[in-house]
C-alpha cells in the first residue's frame, strides 16, 4: 500500500466489496436504466444544437427545427435496427470493436477501438459540461464557474470509480427512471396544453434574434443546404451512446440477446419521443436560443439584452414555462436532467477499462489490463480519462456547443465500421447457410444494417464537411494517435512473441545448480533461506556475505561457525560499501567457470505489513534482483518471511481482491467465492 | 529506467563517471577549498549581521562593532582548536555524531544529528539567499526578485547533485581561491588606506540611522548588554561550517589527522583574518547598515530615504568604495562571494548523504541509504533537501537576517554536545593511560576542549534567549522531529531484530519441494524455467496454466502434449479472467496438504531494455510475485529470460553504477576498477 493508497483511503473511506454486487443478472428493467443514461441524457443538448445551428438564419429557420428532428429521429431507428441485428450475432460484449474485428480485420478493429476511446473521453467532457450548465440554471452562484464545477465533478467521478462503485440496480433505475418520468410528463403535460391551445411561452420568446454575418438576406438553396446539413448534425449527438447495450450483452438475464435487443428498442423509442417532444414543444413555445458565444445577436424591441442575461437549456426553458414557473416541477426536471448526464459521464468510466481489457486479449494494450485484478492498471486507466476529459472541459470552458463539434465524429466511425461489419457477416453466413427460414432472416438482417450503413454513411459525411475545421480534427487526431500507440504494442508483442518461440534446444536442462544464499545476518529469514536452498539439494551450496567492515564480518563469521550450518560462507570485501555490484560479480564469476551450470540466488526477505516497513526493509534486495535478472544463467529465488505486520497487508490484499470494479457488472460478472475456480488435472 | 529518468536525462546530460573523479587523496592546498567554503562564505552575511543588531540603538552604537568581532573571533579561535583535537581523536569522518555517539550515548548521538539535518537545510538556505543578495547588488533586474532567484539556484543546484558532480580539484579551488585573494586583497588594500588616511566613505556613509522604537534615549545596562549579546549570536553565525573538515578527515592525504588538523587551524586563521578586517573596514568607512525591513529608519538630512533605495551588503559596499568605483574590481569581489556563497549551499548537498548514510549503519535511517549505490534513496535525499530549503527560501522572502534567526541554534547545540563528549573521551582515555608524555598531551587537550564547551555553551544560552522567539524555536521543532523519526526507526529495526532472532528450530529443512512453473504460453521463458526448475530435482513438479479461455487453453494443451516434456499441466480455471488468485489458492492448498514441504513458484519473466516495455510485461508477475511472499511456506523464483533490448538496460545499469555521487570525494572514496573487490574464501 503505497503513500497513495493512504491518501485514497483517508479521502475515500472503506471500499465497497464484490458481494455486495447483488446476485443476480440483469433484469431488463434494471438493464434500461444501467445502460441507458448515456443514449437518453443526450436529448439534454441535442434539441439545443439544432436550435443553435438554426439560429444563424434568424429565428424564422426554427421552421425547420421538427424537419431536422425527424431526421435525426430516422437515423436513430435505423442504427438502434441495426444494433439489435449485432446483440444477437455477438453476444459476447464486444460491440462494435469485435463485429469490426471479425469482419473488416484488425486494422478496421482498432480503428474502431481509437474511436471508442476518444469517445469515452468526449462523453465525460460533453455530459458533465452540460450537467454543469443545467446546474447553473438551478444554482445562481455558479453562473460564470461551470468550467470549474464541471472539473470538480470529473474528480468526483474519477473519486468514486477509483473506490469502486456498484453500477447496478437502484442506483441507477432511480435516477433514470425519474428522468424518464419527468421529462416524458413535462412533454406530455406541454403537449396537452399545446392540444387545448393554453401552451405558454418560453422565457426567451419574447427576444429577436439577429442573423449572424454571412446570413443576411436570403439565403442560397446551398447556403440553406449546408445550414440544414450542420444543425441535422448536431442534432445526431442525440445518437451517442446508443451503441452501449452491445457492449453489455453479458450482463443480461438470459436469452440474453433477445433481452438486449428489447430493451434497445425500448431505449429507441424512448429517445426519440422525449426528443421530438422537446423540438416540436420548444418551437410552439417560441424559444429563442443562441450559441452562447453569441448573445449579443439576441435583442428585445431591437435593443440588445443587458449584460447579465443568462441563456438556459432548453429542457430548463420549456419545464419552467409549462408548469408555468411552479418551482418545484422545474427544479425537479432540472435536477434529475443534471444527475442523469452525470449518470451518463460515469458510463464511460465504466466503458473504459472493459474495452481496455478487450484490447489487452488482444495485444493492443499492456497485458496487464486484460486481466482483472491489475488494480494499478486499471487506476490508471481512470485518472488517465478523468484527466483527458479535464483537459477538455478547461480548453474548450465547459461549453458543451463547442465539444459537440468533437463529438459525433467518433460515434459515426465506429457505427459506420460497424455496419459495414454486420453486412460482411450476413453475406458470410448467408454462403453457408441452407435452411431457407434462417436465409430469409439473414436478408432481412442484412437489409436492415444495409440501411443503417446508408444512413449513417451519410451523417459521416456531413459531419466530416461540417464539423472538420469546427473540431473534429482533434478527433480525428486524437484517433490517429491512438491508433498508431495500439499498433506499435501490438507490433511489440509480435516482435517479442517472434524472439521467443520455441525451439528443440531450449528444452536442455543445466547441467549443474550452483546456489548461492546471500547473507546479511544470521538471523530466522537467513536461516529459512538456508534451509529451503538445502531442500533443492544443489550441487554447491554456499552462504555469501558482502563485509563492509571488520567488526560485523567478525561477528558474523564467528557466529556462523558457532552455529555449524555445515554450508561454507564466502565473504566478498567491498571497502566502498557497495553490495550490489560485487554479489553481481561474483554470480557473473561462477557462471563464467561452468557455462552449462546455473546460478540459483536465494536472497531472504523480510515481508512486511505497512508502506513505511516496506521503504525499511528490502530496498537492497529490490535492487539486487532487479541487477541479477539481466545476468544470463542466474535465476533469483526470494524466500519470504512474514514479520507480524504482515497480516496487516494481507487482509488489506484480500479485501482489495474482493473490490468491486467499475466495468463489472456490464461484463456479467457477479458475486462468486473463493472456491469457484476449480482445480482440474 | 522509468520515466522520471528519461525527464532527468533529457535535461541534464550524460553523467559524470566516476573515473573522471581523480585518482588521489586530498593534498591539503586542495583539500581547504574544498571543506572551507561553508566557513568561509560566512563573512559575507555574518558582519551585515552585527551591523544590523547594532543600528538598533543607532549609528552611536557601531563602536562596538569591532569589540563583538573580537569575542566572535575568540569564539572561533577556541572551537578550531577543540576540533582539531577532535580530527586527532576520530579520524573515521564521524565528527560530531560520532563523538556524542561515542562518549554520550545514543540519545545524544541522535540530537547531533537532528541539528546536523537542520543545519544542512539551513546552510543551503541561508548562503543561497545571501549569494541571491549579492548578485542582486550587482545586477540591477534581480531586485525585488531575490526569493524567486534563489530558488532557481536551488534546483539548479538540485540538479546538479542528482546527475552527480565531481566535488574536487579545480572546480572548488579557483573560486575559493579567487575569494580568499579578493577578500583578503580588498582588505588588504582597504587598512593600507586607511593606514594612510585615504580611506574613502561607503556609499551609505551620509546617511544617518534613527533608533528603533523601544531604544530612544539613553540604553539601561540591560538593554545594552541585551542589545550586544544579540548582536553577539548574529555575528556568530561565521562560525558555520567550521566542523566540516572533521566530516571530511577520510579524504585528506597522510597523515590524515595532522593535515586536517593543520587545514582547520589556516581555515580558522583566514576566517578571522577576513571578518575582523571586514568589521574594522566597515566601522571606519562610515557603514549604515539596518535590518532590510527597516529601511525607513535611514534618512539623509533629516529626510527619508526615497523608495527606490537598495541596502547593498556590506562587502559589495566596501568593495565598490574602496576600489574608488573601480567597477571591475567590485564586480570581481562580488562575483566571487556570490559563487562561493553557492559552493558553500553545495557542500550541504554532499555532506547529507553522507550523514544519511552514516546514520543507516547506525539503524536510524533505511538501510538502504547506508549502502552506496542506492540511486533512489541518495536523489530522495537531495530532492528533500532542496525542497526544504526552497520552503524556508519562499516562507522568509530570501532574507537572510531572517534565515540568520534559525540558523545558529543547530550549529550551537553540535557543537556544545560534541565538546562535552571530547571531555569525556579524554577523562576515560585517562584513566588507561599511563604513559606521562600521553597523559600530558590528553590533558592539554582536555583543556582546550573544556575551553571551547565553556566558549560554546555561553554562545547558546545566549542564541536561545535572544533568537527562541525570532526564529529558533522553529529550528528546535524541526530538531524535535527529526529526532522522533530517527528514533522510531530505530526502534522498528530493533523490533524486527527481536522478533527474528534465530533459535533452534529454523535450521530445520523442509522435508520436500513441491514445484509449480507458471506457463502462460510455451516459449522459450517458460521452456527455460521449466529446465531450471528440472535441474533443481523437486520431489514434485508441474507446469501451472490459468484457463481464461477454452480456445488458447485448449492449444496450449495440444502443444504441451506435442512438446513431451515429461512434466505434467495442471489447468487452473478461472471464469472471471483473474490470474493471480487461482495461483495463489493452488499454492495455499498445496501447502495445507503437506505443511512441513516448501512450494517453489518458478516465474518466467521476460526481461527488457525500456522503461515501456517494462509496462507491457511483467506487470501479472509482479503482482502475483507480491502476493506469493504473503504466503507462508512458498518462495518465488524468477527465472529470467533476456530479451535483445535487455542489453540496453545493462549498459545503462554499468554507466549508472560508475556514476559519482555527492559525498564521495568526502569520504575518501577514489577511483576504483571492478576488480578491486576481491573475493576471498
Amino acid at each position: 500500500m503505497g503513500v497513495g493508497d493512504v491518501a485514497k483511503r483517508v479521502l475515500l473511506g472503506r471500499k465497497l466489496r464484490s458481494s455486495q454486487l447483488g446476485e443476480t443478472l440483469l433484469p431488463k428493467r434494471i438493464a434500461l436504466p444501467v445502460f441507458a443514461s448515456d443514449a437518453l441524457s443526450s436529448v439534454a443538448y441535442a434539441p439545443d444544437e439544432v436550435f443553435i445551428m438554426l439560429s444563424l438564419a434568424g429565428a424564422s429557420a426554427y421552421v425547420w427545427s421538427w424537419k431536422i428532428g425527424i431526421a435525426v429521429a430516422l437515423v436513430m431507428a435505423a442504427v438502434v435496427a441495426s444494433y439489435r441485428q449485432t446483440v444477437h450475432a455477438y453476444p459476447s460484449g464486444g460491440g462494435d470493436y469485435e463485429v469490426a474485428t471479425v469482419n473488416l480485420g484488425a486494422t478496421a478493429g482498432t480503428t474502431v477501438a481509437s474511436a471508442l476511446l476518444v469517445d469515452y473521453v468526449l462523453t465525460v467532457a460533453v455530459s458533465i459540461s452540460s450537467g454543469a450548465q443545467y446546474a447553473a440554471s438551478a444554482i445562481e452562484v455558479l453562473r460564470g464557474h461551470e468550467a470549474t464545477f464541471a472539473t470538480i465533478l470529473v474528480v468526483v467521478l474519477m473519486a468514486i470509480n477509483l473506490r469502486g462503485i456498484r453500477e447496478s440496480g437502484t442506483f441507477f433505475a432511480i435516477p433514470t427512471y425519474a428522468f424518464m418520468a419527468a421529462t416524458l410528463g413535462m412533454c406530455a403535460f406541454g403537449l396537452l396544453r399545446l392540444a387545448g391551445g393554453s401552451l405558454p411561452q418560453v422565457e426567451s420568446a419574447e427576444l429577436d434574434i439577429e442573423k449572424a454575418p454571412g446570413f443576411e438576406g436570403s439565403l442560397t438553396t446551398f447556403a440553406l443546404m449546408f445550414l440544414l446539413a450542420r444543425a441535422f448534425s448536431s442534432g445526431c449527438a442525440a445518437l451517442t451512446g446508443v451503441e452501449a447495450i452491445s457492449n453489455g450483452v453479458p450482463a443480461f438475464r438470459r436469452p440474453k440477446s433477445k433481452n438486449a435487443a428489447t430493451t434497445l428498442f425500448m431505449l429507441g423509442a424512448i429517445a426519440i419521443t422525449m426528443m421530438l417532444s422537446i423540438i416540436v414543444l420548444a418551437k410552439q413555445m417560441g424559444l429563442r436560443y443562441v450559441d452562447p458565444h453569441d448573445l449579443d445577436r439576441l435583442t428585445q424591441n431591437g435593443e440588445p439584452l443587458p449584460d447579465g442575461y443568462d441563456q438556459h437549456p432548453v429542457i430548463a426553458q420549456i419545464a419552467r414555462a409549462v408548469f408555468n414557473d411552479f418551482t418545484p416541477g422545474f427544479l425537479f426536471v432540472v435536477t434529475v436532467t443534471g444527475i442523469i448526464l452525470v449518470l451518463a459521464a460515469n458510463t464511460a468510466f465504466n466503458g473504459f477499462p472493459v474495452l481496455g481489457s478487450i484490447l489487452a486479449q488482444d495485444g493492443y494494450a499492456p497485458r496487464a489490463l486484460g486481466s482483472r485484478g491489475d488494480r494499478l492498471a486499471y487506476s490508471n486507466g481512470i485518472v488517465f480519462l478523468a484527466l483527458m476529459a479535464i483537459i477538455l472541459i478547461q480548453v474548450f470552458n465547459a461549453e458543451t456547443t463547442r465539444l459537440i463539434q468533437l463529438y459525433i465524429v467518433g460515434v459515426f466511425v465506429s457505427f459506420n465500421l460497424s455496419q459495414l461489419g454486420m453486412i460482411r457477416h450476413w453475406t458470410r453466413r448467408l454462403k453457408s447457410e441452407k435452411d431457407a427460414g434462417e436465409r430469409a432472416r439473414m436478408y432481412r438482417s442484412r437489409v436492415i444494417n444495409t440501411v443503417g450503413l446508408t444512413f449513417t454513411a451519410v451523417v459521416l459525411v456531413i459531419v466530416l464537411i461540417t464539423k472538420f475545421l469546427a473540431g473534429a480534427w482533434i478527433t480525428i487526431l486524437a484517433m490517429i494517435v491512438f491508433f498508431a500507440i495500439m499498433r506499435a504494442i501490438r507490433r511489440h508483442y509480435d516482435n517479442v512473441s517472434l524472439e521467443l518461440a520455441a525451439d528443440e534446444e531450449d528444452k536442455i536442462m543445466p547441467t549443474r545448480v550452483h546456489a548461492i544464499v546471500l547473507v546479511s545476518k544470521l538471523h530466522k529469514p537467513t536461516l529459512r533461506a538456508l534451509a529451503f536452498a538445502k531442500a533443492t539439494r544443489p550441487n554447491v551450496l554456499e552462504g555469501v556475505y558482502v563485509a563492509v567492515d571488520a567488526g560485523s564480518t567478525d561477528r558474523l563469521l564467528q557466529e556462523w561457525d558457532d552455529r555449524n550450518l555445515g554450508v561454507p560462507l564466502k565473504v566478498l570485501f567491498s571497502p566502498y560499501r557497495e553490495v550490489v555490484k560485487p554479489i553481481i560479480d561474483y554470480a557473473t564469476q561462477i557462471r563464467k567457470a561452468n557455462p552449462r551450470g546455473v546460478v540459483a540466488v536465494y536472497i531472504p526477505e523480510y515481508v512486511v505489513g505497512r508502506w513505511w516497513e516496506q521503504l525499511l526493509h528490502n530496498q537492497t534486495a529490490l535492487r539486487l534482483k532487479g541487477r541479477l535478472l539481466f545476468t544470463p544463467g542466474v535465476m533469483v529465488t526470494s524466500v519470504p518471511y512474514q514479520l507480524r505486520s504482515s497480516e496487516l497487508a494481507r487482509d488489506r490484499e484480500e479485501r482489495e481482491q474482493g473490490r468491486v470494479r467499475a466495468g463489472d457488472v456490464r461484463r456479467g460478472r457477479v458475486d462468486r467465492t473463493s472456491s469457484d475456480h476449480q482445480v482440474q488435472r
